[in-house]
């Protein structure tokens, strides 16, 4: 599994708040602290409220810069920010995210090229997420499709099935299960697959949040998900997500199997 | 879900030493704990030590029916004992279990039909279990294809793929949920799927064997599985399962799923 900390997102009130006085020891130490929790890249998001994004987003970059070069998902859907985000980022950046509409696929993936990014690609386009997985795969395999002409390599593409919350779409959920299995079979080499894990919980009660969250992350790992975007420091979480790894024997198997991992 | 509890079984100390004992009382409260704790059908087998298997199911069998005439799952190699502890059942029991073997599939099934009893099938035959997904899934076609021959209802037939432990046979652990995937295409109706769970962490590390269970069972779950025998007791594994099943869609949402679970 390859983990992004979902944590330096201007949705969260005390990463706004951070972005708004430029507390950047604040910024610091969320980075450091999920890089401990085992975060291999880190998503950046200004969030809604900032009034300039793009100078957000620079302050961002850099002050993360300033402590560690783990790869950043520049996470936004302003060109701009996009792009002043990848410009600074130190280490190959991933680009959260690209969809289906055409205008958004040419600019996306020319900037993928420019700055040598990965690529997070969701399934929905201007008409929205479709409701099945016939409808996912299908604006998937569009992108795939995209890409390939592109001449962007597959194995750094990353399809986003997009999970709704359990308590608005709960129909979706084996949908999604099912898009991230078949999403395997669209292409040689295959895509990889993501998730906004959190999203599923979104709205549901407190008390259940992190249960779901780490049930639904199992379920998703034993349908062959490659990557998620969550929240590192819930320990529970991260074992839940080893463990289901070890069961995939994407890890071998040992006693002392959770600190070998997280000794990597 | 349908949970059946797994701990009225001789492999565990306290429950062999009850029999040896006559404990009734310790049974009894077995019972009942686990009736309280959501199972709906009890595991009965008097272990590998007893010296009387026979007279050791039929006291088991009468000792439970004292107390409550929830479905026993009768678990057990020996063609006597079964028959037993058949016989003695108050409910509709089910038939823990036959295998691919000629001769067991015969005298099961006839059994079955004597008692009106549900029916556990494991994917093994003479040669043991198959390795993989094809090889098991050609043992349920040949002991669902016996099945209909012999009019037995597919809908209380349970395929079982058995799961060894991840700590000898990690590679099965996909196979066991492909397996289970691909075993609602056998037949239509499907057959049903169960797992014994505890099997998959059996001897591994005290501290990870929860852990291991219920990341394992959310996987089994998302595969589509239908029933297991397992640890009830457990809550953290309990409220793992309800969740799976309400991101299957099997219950609907609401805030308060576990409980309403839980009341059903």
């Amino acid at each position: 599994m390859f983990f992004i900390g979902e944590r330096i997102n201007g949705m969260f009130k005390d990463v706004a708040e951070a972005i708004k006085k430029k507390d950047s020891a604040f910024i610091r130490q969320l980075v450091e602290r999920q890089i401990r929790h085992g975060a291999e890249a880190l998503d950046v998001n200004v969030g809604p409220s900032t009034e300039n994004p793009e100078e957000a987003m620079a302050w961002l970059v850099k002050t993360i810069s300033e402590v560690s070069d783990v790869p950043l998902a520049i996470d936004t859907t302003k060109k701009e920010v996009m792009e002043i985000g990848l410009s600074l980022s130190r280490s190959r950046p991933i680009i959260n995210s690209v969809n289906a509409n055409d205008d958004r696929l040419g600019f996306l993936f020319s900037l993928a090229k420019k700055y040598d990014a990965s690529m997070i690609a969701l399934t929905m386009d201007k008409s929205g997420i479709p409701k099945d997985t016939e409808g996912r795969l299908e604006l998937a395999m569009k992108i795939i499709a995209f890409a390939v002409e592109e001449g962007f390599d597959i194995n750094r593409l990353y399809i986003d099935p997009v999970i709704l919350p359990v308590n608005v779409a709960q129909s979706q959920i084996k949908e999604v299960l099912r898009t991230i299995k078949e999403s395997k079979m669209l292409s040689d080499p295959p895509p990889k697959t993501i998730l906004g894990l959190s999203n599923v919980s979104q709205g549901s009660d407190i008390k259940t949040r992190a249960l779901i969250n780490r049930t639904f992350l199992a379920m998703a790992i034993g349908a062959g998900l490659d990557a998620a975007i969550l929240d590192v420091t819930d320990n529970e979480l991260m074992n839940t997500a080893i463990t289901a790894e070890l069961l995939m024997e994407r890890q071998l198997y040992c006693d002392s199997y959770l600190s070998a991992y997280k000794k990597r």
